[in-house]
């Protein structure tokens, strides 16, 4: 057999694994009672040891360099690529400190879910300060295995390729206009009457809704479900993907986006190469561009004046009432406000939380800022950017996400990478497809064969340069996301 | 460490992976859509070979060894006894054998799931054929190492200490009175008036009524949950038991007892020993003893004159009709009648049912009967014990059961031990509890600290007989189930 036959069965065989994994998590998350917790963890604490001594075995490295110089064709050296890039990840670091940043983490994670609520930085700030130390330790060892600063290393971990030099470039350009357009928007709805859900929308009506609008973007539910968890995620396996949503009986707006935001996720997953599946190559292509399809269902897809009109009309099939007409629909949907929750936020200030949080990450985990100068950077960023001041609000504000209790420092700028990439797709693919039309006519067919043959079938086999040059006859270009900005808002 | 301590966490690794497969089977079963089915098969696969791998590792051998020359104390004695008896459960057969048997049971049973319906047994021969043959080359294989019958060997795999001898014994003094008991019953209850379910019984309703009814039972929620699956079954874990139901909407018999039936398996799971938690010892003693904890809670608490007023009461919480009259719910509950499917079996003939199907694979695994003789023996052994002909009738006959598709013989004693056992435990329960008033009162609590103090905590340190001695003061004695029968259907 050959090495790289060999590799393909063992990154199948890991895969099989992660499978039990992703969907013992899943239940974990939207099935399990609370007093399961204690055995489950030990259980899934028991997998991923297993997981990374299989991916640690000391063979895997003589059946890289075997295979790296086997005669592949193209297809198998980009999956090569792949399986070779995921076995460093896992070869990284000491199996020290993986424990000890886990730990940390754990523990970091667990206060914080009080703390939060009591606004305790001084108890966050004591256990927080070892997630930073060991994060930095970790990037600091990624940084000198790849020939990176210490934060582009992390930002390796999500969104391969990219670079915080090119970031910089990116967010500043934007930093430029956005705080000026919201200004602007915000001035224009000022006048605009909107009426807010203040009525009573039961459970099952809001699913029935939400199945609803899953079967109108062809949600492949023979491989895939609906459930519920209390933060919505699209969990399993691309043979079945569960994606979860929760429901608010006072409100329906969250839930009904959401779901359009996991079916994007969860198509992608569904859409990805099936020939590949159980290689690295068959996953998809990064953080980045998983946002991008769960952005370009929910807002390219999702806020267009023809796909809310879908959405009053089935809304309509649920529930009655004036917040359901189409025209406040919309007005619901695109409504611009400068609030502090990045997870509440709307499309257009949404960036704005993004890139504070990238400043402020990139200078802490390269050592230029103390973990304990990101309340009163925070503070100053919030007010220059969104003009809100959150001194003393460590609440709604450095402790509102749990991103960086546990040290997953490099993650952030893929919200907006995928926001910046939805909008490039969606102006590509407006070259070749009459997109509002096509939502019109209530069959989206054509909308989704885009983007299977040009982003969710190529898996990971191209790089992400790749794939967005390959769709969009050019790599990232923020313009879209601007022009698509101005013209739904001004 | 000493040999026994390493044991046990090698016990407590296993027992990790199979809480993961515990989950995914139960979800594979209750929420897995159909096209998740594959991938979900083959990382089952790859998880039995790990645990199968674990189970088989060469050291053991030596720490078992060892362990017995250690200085235990008698509870670390029953559980190495307990772990030896997996080990050697685990090694006996060679792993050829195992995989042989294992594809030739899938064949059969997959192709089964067809020919029953067809009555089609010139075909099902054909695949059951193999399997008979790699079942007795198992039993033969398990006999020389136990120095037992062929099908005692197998009977040892479900209920372990006991033998063929000692049911012939209690099955041939069951022929002697039960036959001539079900004509009495019958020509009894043929001047009743039963009214049957006819109406609508939404699926909601039947769920509400199911879970009131488990709160009675004091399942805890807080360590399990209710669900829908094909075939109902108790699944998960001990600290999280997964019980399913299926719900009919034109009737709710049987789904409601069943849910009765499986929350009695579920708190014996639920009631097992904590400190023994992912050891052998800590695990449920045999399958008799399984069922006779779902056979106390259906047959001798569910069917009993006060609970039946219990859960005709909480039937009309949901819906209303003569049929849910106390009196009525009785009669449904009690009715008996001659019939040719098991599972559809009332509580009378069913052990007519199971000691036809002992008679038969008894002498087929031993080799005194061929695999085409059993359609004939089926029809005269009904004919005999139930007065009905299955001639040239294999789809309610021989090909009615899924177990001995796969090769599960020396399963089926289990459900009648278990009932003679549940009868012996409330005979024994009634020494020291008034078991009608308990009942009657609503709270339960005495006759689960009755089970809980002498069955579950035990798990399987003691063996069956002693764990029936216990509790009762002697091993067991079917005269009680032959006592239950009568008191309550004459």
């Amino acid at each position: 057999m050959s090495a790289f036959k060999k590799l393909v069965e063992h990154s199948q065989k890991c895969s099989r694994f992660q499978h039990l994994s992703a969907i013992c998590g899943w239940d974990a998350a939207s099935m399990m009672p609370a007093g399961g917790n204690q055995a489950r963890s030990e259980a899934m604490a028991e997998l991923s040891v297993h997981i990374h001594g299989l991916m640690t075995q000391p063979q895997l490295a003589d059946w890289i360099a075997d295979a790296e110089n086997e005669n592949l064709n193209a297809e198998q050296k980009s999956s090569l690529r792949e399986i070779k890039r995921q076995w460093q990840q896992a070869n990284l670091l000491p199996e020290k400190l993986v424990q000890a940043k886990s730990l940390a983490g754990s523990k970091c994670e667990h206060a914080w879910r009080t703390q939060r609520g009591e606004n305790d930085w001084v108890g966050f700030e004591k256990n927080w300060r070892e997630v930073v130390e060991l994060s930095r330790e970790e990037a600091q060892i990624r940084a000198d295995a790849a020939g990176l600063t210490p934060y582009d290393a992390m930002l390796d971990i999500y969104e391969p390729g990219t670079s915080s030099a090119s970031l910089d470039d990116l967010f500043s350009d934007v930093k430029t206009w956005l705080p000026g357009l919201i200004d602007q928007v915000i001035e224009k709805q000022s006048t605009e009457q909107l009426i807010a859900p203040t009525g009573h929308y039961p459970t099952d009506k809001q699913k029935a809704l939400g199945l609803e609008v899953m079967k109108l973007l062809k949600f492949d539910f023979e491989h895939g479900r609906l459930d519920e968890s209390v933060h919505p995620f699209c969990g399993g396996v691309p043979s079945d993907v569960r994606i979860t949503t929760r429901y608010d009986e006072s409100e329906f707006v969250q839930s009904l986006m959401g779901i359009v935001h996991e079916t994007g996720h969860a198509r992608y997953e569904q859409g990805l190469p099936k020939a590949l599946a159980g290689t690295p190559a068959g996953e998809a292509r990064s953080m980045g561009i998983h946002e991008s399809q769960s952005l370009f269902f929910e807002m390219q897809v999702g806020r267009s004046d023809a796909f809310i009109a879908h959405l009053a009309r089935m809304a309509g099939n649920q529930f009655s009432g004036p917040e359901f007409e189409q025209e406040n629909f919309k007005k619901i949907y695109t409504r611009v406000k400068k609030d502090f929750i990045r997870v509440d936020a709307d499309e257009l200030t949404y960036p704005a939380h993004v890139i504070l949080r990238y400043e402020i990450e990139r200078d802490l985990i390269n050592g230029n800022i103390k973990h304990t100068d990101v309340p009163e950077l925070w503070n100053q960023k919030m007010q220059d950017y969104l003009g809100l001041s959150t001194q003393g609000n460590f609440t709604n504000g450095c402790m509102q996400d749990i991103h960086w209790t546990d040290g997953a420092f490099g993650y952030f700028p893929s919200y907006t990478l995928g926001a910046m990439y939805a909008a490039q797709f969606m102006a590509a693919m407006k070259q070749t497809v009459d997109v509002d039309q096509v939502i019109q006519s209530g069959d989206l067919t054509p909308i989704f064969s885009w983007l299977e043959s040009n982003i969710w079938s190529k898996g990971s086999l191209l790089t992400t340069d790749e794939l967005v040059k390959g769709a969009t006859g050019e790599t990232l270009n923020a313009k879209f996301f601007q022009d698509h900005l101005k013209a739904r808002y001004l």
